[in-house]
C-alpha cells in the first residue's frame, strides 16, 4: 500500500513533468506559425500564461473544481486549505477534495496534476487570437478561464458532478481541456475579429505564413512528447496495463492523424504542407485523448485516420467563415475535442456503438458536448465583452502593421536580422 | 512481482518516452547542419518518419522481429495480434513473442518501446541523404527498412535469431540500430550521388555550413538526453544497479567523445569547429552503446576518447571518396556503431580482449557486424534502386538549386528573413 | 527494503535526466540573449562544460566533496574507487563515501545526480562572461571550479563537513550551487571588464539586445522543467510528500516570480520586458530552491515575490557599478542564491524566524553564505587572475567586434541570413 503510494507519485509527477512541458510546445508552435514581429509577445504570453493559471488555479480554481460542493460548483478548499488526509483514499479519505479521493497520491500532486491540465486549456486559448490581442486583456482573460470558466465545466465531468454521474465519458479531456479551450478561443478569435488584411474585399483569403517552421515542429514534438504524460498520466495511478496501453493508442493516433493529414493536404492543396502535417498529429492526438483508454489500437489508429481528415477541412472552413485562426487552434482543439468526445461513444470497447453498446453512450457525450459548448460559449462571451468594453482587447491597425513586440514590449525577437521588405501586398492592408 | 511489473513498465515507459525524443533530437541536428533553403522538407521528412515507423511496425515489423519463427526471421503477431500473456515471464509467458518474454511488461510496453527504437534507424538514414531526396521517395524507403530490412537483423540479434545464439553482444544497439540505419545511409548516400556542387571538378570539396547551430547544438542535447533512454532502458527493468552504471557509462563515453573531438578538430582543423564537438559528443554515444552494461566508467572513457578521434578523421574519409553526408551521419552511427560493437570484444568486463576473455568474443562480434553489414547493404541496395528505377529518388537539378522546401512542400521555413545574396561560387554549381 | 531502492534509484535517476537537460536550457537561454555573431561560441562553452564537468568531477571533484576527509575536504574515491557497498544505507554502509550513505541507490546514481548539479553551477558562470572570454580559458576555468572550488565548499555544506555541522540548510543548492556559480561569475565579468562600447563615457548604458528571443523562451522552459528534477530530486529519495510538496513549491515561487517581474518591469522600464519575465521566473526558482523543503505554498509564493522584485533591481544595479552580465546571470543566481538561503531563517516552517524560530537559523544562514561567498570569491579570484597573467582570458577587441565565432571557432552560427548594417552606434564602441 506505501509502495502503491510511493509509484503512483512517482508516476503522476513524471507525468505532470511531461504536460508541464507542453507550455514550452504550444509556445514554439504559435511562434512559428505566426510572423516574427509578433514573436516576443507570443512567447511572452505563452510563458506567463502558466504563472497566471498556477496562481488562478492555486487561490480558487481548484476549489471549484474539486472543492465538495453540488452537482454544479466545488464550494471549498481555496488556496489549497482545508482538511484533507491524501494519500488516503476511498472510505479511508476525508477532507474537502472527495472528487478525487480515488487516486491515492498527496494532495499537492493531485493539484499539480490538475495544475498542468488547466494551464493546457488556457494555453489553446493563445493561438486562435494571436497576432492582434492586447497582452494585458489576455493574460486577464487566462485568469477569469482559469480562476472560474475551466473549473465549473471541470467539476461537471471531472469534480462529481452532474455529467459524471451521467456516464459521460473523457478520460483524459478531448472535451474538458481541448474542447474549453476551443470554445474559449472561437469566441475570442470571433469578438475579435480577423487580423487586418487577412480577408480581403474580394472574398480571397491572404495567406500570412509563419516565420520559423523549425519552431513549429519542435514545437509539436515537444507536445507530442507531453501527451505521453498528458493521457497515459490520467490514470493517476501507475497501472501497467492501463499506461501501456494508453501511451501506445496515443501514439498510434498522431502517427495516423500525420500520415492522413500529410496525405490530404497533398490531394486538396497539391503539397504535402508541413503545417498540416503538424496540425493533423496534434489532431489525433486531441481527438483520441477522451478515449485512449477504452478504444483498441486499430480504434485508435481510425480515430487518427478521421481527425486527419478533420483537420485539414476545418481549417480551410474556418477561414471561408472569415474566423482567422493562426495557428488552427480550433481546428486542432474545438473540432477534433469535439469529434474525439463523441467518437468514445462509437469506438469504445466498453459500450460504443461499433462494440454494440448501442446509443446510450453516444447519446451522453454528445450531451456532455452540448451542454459543456454551451456553457464555455456563454461564459468566455461574457468575459471577452466585458474585457473589451473596459480594458478593451484589440491593440490599434497601427501597432499590429508594426508588430505587437515593439507595442507591448518595447522590444524585438531578432534585432540583429534584416527582413524582407514591406510584401507587396501591402495594399490588401486597408 | 506485481511491484516489479509496476516499476519495470514506468522504467521501460519513461525510458521509451526519452527515445521518441530523440525524434526532435535529430530533426534539429540535421535541419541545423543543413540549408534553410531545404528546412521545411528536413523537418517534415524527420517528422513524417516516425509516424511511418509507426504504422510500419505495427503491421509487420515487430512481427517479424520478434513474433516465433526461425533462426532468420519471425512469422507471427501481424498488427500485434496473437496470444500474448505479458506480463508473464519466462516459463510462465504463453504467447507468439517468445523473445522477449524475458521482461516482465505488458506488451504495449514491449511493443512502444521497440517501436522508439526501429524509429531512430530511420532517422539516421535521413540525415545521410539529405537536400537531395524526394519527400515521398524517403517516405517509401523508410517504410520498407522499418516494415522490413531493420527487422529481419533485429531478429537475429534480439529476436532469438541465429545471432543471438553464437554469443554476440549488442547490448542497446550499436549494431542493431545505430549500424543498421548507417549502412542503408550509406546506400542512400552513395546511389543518390553527392549534392550538386559539393565536390568540384579540380578535386576540392566546396563548405556548405549549416544555416543555424542554435538548432544544431539544441538537438545534440536532446539525443544526449534520449541517449539516458536508449541505454539505460534496454535493460527493459528498473534494475538500480544496471541502469545507474548504464546512465553514467553512456555520459562518459559522451563527454570524452566531446572533448576529443574538440582537441583533435583543433589539432587538424585549427580551429575546435562546434559541429566536430556535436558530432564527437554522439560518436561516443553511440559506441558506448553496444556494451554499456558490461564496460568500466574508465572503459567507457576509452571508447569515447576513440570514437572522438574517428569521427574526426570519418567525416575527413568520406569527403574523400566522394560520398556527400550533409550531416556527418555516416561517420557517426556507421563508423561507430561498428567500433562499438568490436570495442565490446576489447573492453568488456565480461570476456573481453583486454579482461583476459581471449579472442573468442570479439570474433563473434567482428562475425555479427559483417553479417548484419552484408544484409542491410544488399537489402537497402535493393530497395534504393527499386524506387530509383520506379518513381525515382532525387530531386531535379533545378529543384536542388531552388530548395527543397518549395519544389517539396509549396512553402519556405523563415519567410520573413532575408537571405544572402546567392553565393560567388554559384558557377562552382555546375 | 530491495522494492525502496529500486524506487529511489529510477526516482534519482529521472531527476537527474531532468537537471541534465538544464545545460539546454542554459544554453539557449544565453545564445538567444547574446548577439547573433557570438552563438557558435556560447553554443559552444554550454555544450562542452558538462563533458568538462564530467571527466572533473570524476577524477577528482567527486572525491574532494563526498570522500571521507575532515571538516574542510574530501581525501578519497577519485575516479570513483574505493570501497563502497552502496545502496547499502547507515549502519550498513561501508566505504568511502559515508556522506552520502544516507541515501539507499548505487554509487553510480549518487556520483550521476551530483555530477548534474556540478555541472549546473559551471554553467551558471558562462553567462556572466558571455561575449568576451576565450574559449580555451572558459574550459579550463570550468575544470579548476568543478575540480577544486565547487566540490570544498559542496563538502562544507553537503559533504559532512563544518557548516552542515552547525544546521546551515540550503537543500538544494541556492547558495551551494547557484550562489558558488554566482560569485565565479562575479569575479569573472569584473576582471573580464565589460564589454567593448557597453559602458559610454558619458555614464549612460548601451543597450545590446539578444538575437533570438525564442531560444531564451525555450531556454528558460527547459530550465523550469529541469528544476522539477533540481529540487524535487535532491530528496534523493521517492518520498511521495515530500517530493509533491516540493514540486510544487517550486512551481508556485517560479510562477510569482515571472508574474512580480513582469509587473516591476512595467512599472520601471514601461513595458513588460519578456527578458525580465524569464529573468524573474528564474529568479523565484533559484530563491526557493534552498527552502523548498521547509516551506508552506504561500511562504514559496513569498520567496517568488520577492525575488521576482530583486532580480529587476539588481539588473539595474549591476550595469550601475559597471559590471557587465550580458544575461542576468548575477541577478538569478548570485543575488537570489544568496536571497533564498536567507529566506529559509525567515520562512522555514522548522525554525524560521517568522514561525518562531527566533534567529538562530537566520544567523546560521547568513554565515553559510558569508563563508561560502568569501572562499569563492577568494579562490576563483586566484583562478580568474592565474589564468589572466598565463594563458590570458580575453579576447583581442578586433574579434570581440567582428564575433567570437569567426575568431575562436572559425564559422558562423547562421551563415546565410542576413544581418542588419552595421548600428549607427558602431562609434560608442572604442
Amino acid at each position: 500500500m506505501e509502495t502503491k503510494v510511493i509509484l503512483d507519485t512517482v508516476w503522476v509527477l513524471i507525468a505532470a513533468f511531461l504536460v508541464f512541458f507542453m507550455n514550452a510546445g504550444f509556445a514554439l508552435l504559435e511562434t512559428g506559425l505566426c510572423q516574427a514581429k509578433n514573436a516576443v509577445n507570443i512567447l511572452a504570453k505563452n510563458f506567463i500564461v502558466f504563472a497566471v493559471s498556477s496562481i488562478a488555479f492555486w487561490i480558487i480554481g481548484f476549489g471549484l473544481m474539486f472543492g465538495d460542493g453540488n452537482g454544479i460548483l466545488g464550494l471549498g478548499g481555496w488556496f489549497l486549505a482545508g482538511t484533507d488526509n491524501s494519500p488516503a483514499t476511498g472510505e479511508a479519505y476525508s477532507g474537502v477534495f472527495s472528487a478525487l479521493s480515488w487516486t491515492g497520491v498527496p494532495l499537492a500532486a493531485k493539484f499539480f496534476f490538475q495544475l498542468v491540465f488547466a494551464g493546457t486549456a488556457a494555453t489553446i486559448v493563445s493561438g486562435a487570437v494571436a497576432e492582434r490581442i492586447k497582452f494585458f486583456s489576455f493574460i486577464m482573460f487566462s485568469f477569469i478561464l482559469i480562476a472560474l470558466i475551466y473549473p465549473v465545466v471541470g467539476h461537471w465531468g471531472w469534480g462529481g458532478g452532474w455529467l459524471s454521474g451521467l456516464g459521460f465519458v473523457d478520460f483524459a479531456g478531448s472535451t474538458m481541456v481541448h474542447s474549453v479551450g476551443g470554445w474559449a478561443a472561437l469566441l475570442g478569435a470571433f469578438i475579435l475579429g480577423p487580423r487586418v488584411g487577412k480577408y480581403r474585399p474580394d472574398g480571397s483569403t491572404k495567406p500570412i505564413p509563419g516565420h520559423n517552421m523549425s519552431l513549429a515542429t519542435l514545437g509539436t514534438l515537444i507536445l507530442w512528447l507531453g501527451w505521453f504524460g498528458f493521457n497515459p498520466g490520467s490514470t493517476m495511478a501507475a497501472d501497467p496495463a492501463a499506461i501501456s496501453s494508453i501511451a501506445l493508442n496515443t501514439n498510434m493516433a498522431g502517427a495516423a492523424g500525420c500520415l492522413v493529414a500529410a496525405l490530404i493536404s497533398y490531394l486538396v492543396l497539391g503539397k504535402p504542407d508541413l503545417s498540416m502535417i503538424l496540425n493533423g498529429t496534434l489532431a489525433g492526438l486531441v481527438a483520441v485523448t477522451a478515449g485512449c483508454n477504452s478504444v483498441s489500437v486499430a480504434g485508435s489508429v481510425f480515430i487518427g485516420t478521421i481527425a486527419g481528415v478533420l483537420v485539414v477541412y476545418a481549417v480551410l472552413f474556418f477561414d471561408r467563415v472569415r474566423i482567422d485562426d493562426p495557428v488552427g487552434a480550433l481546428s486542432v482543439h474545438l473540432v477534433n475535442g469535439v469529434f474525439g468526445t463523441a467518437a468514445v461513444g462509437l469506438f469504445s470497447i466498453k459500450g460504443g456503438l461499433f462494440y454494440g453498446g448501442g446509443f446510450r453512450l453516444l447519446g451522453v457525450q454528445l450531451l456532455g458536448i452540448a451542454a459543456v459548448g454551451a456553457f464555455v460559449v456563454a461564459a468566455s462571451a461574457i468575459a471577452w465583452l466585458a474585457l473589451k468594453a473596459t480594458i478593451g482587447i484589440r491593440v490599434t491597425a497601427e501597432e499590429e502593421r508594426s508588430g505587437l513586440d515593439l507595442g507591448e514590449h518595447g522590444m524585438e525577437a531578432y534585432p540583429g536580422f534584416a527582413q524582407n521588405s514591406p510584401e507587396p501586398s501591402m495594399m490588401d492592408i486597408t
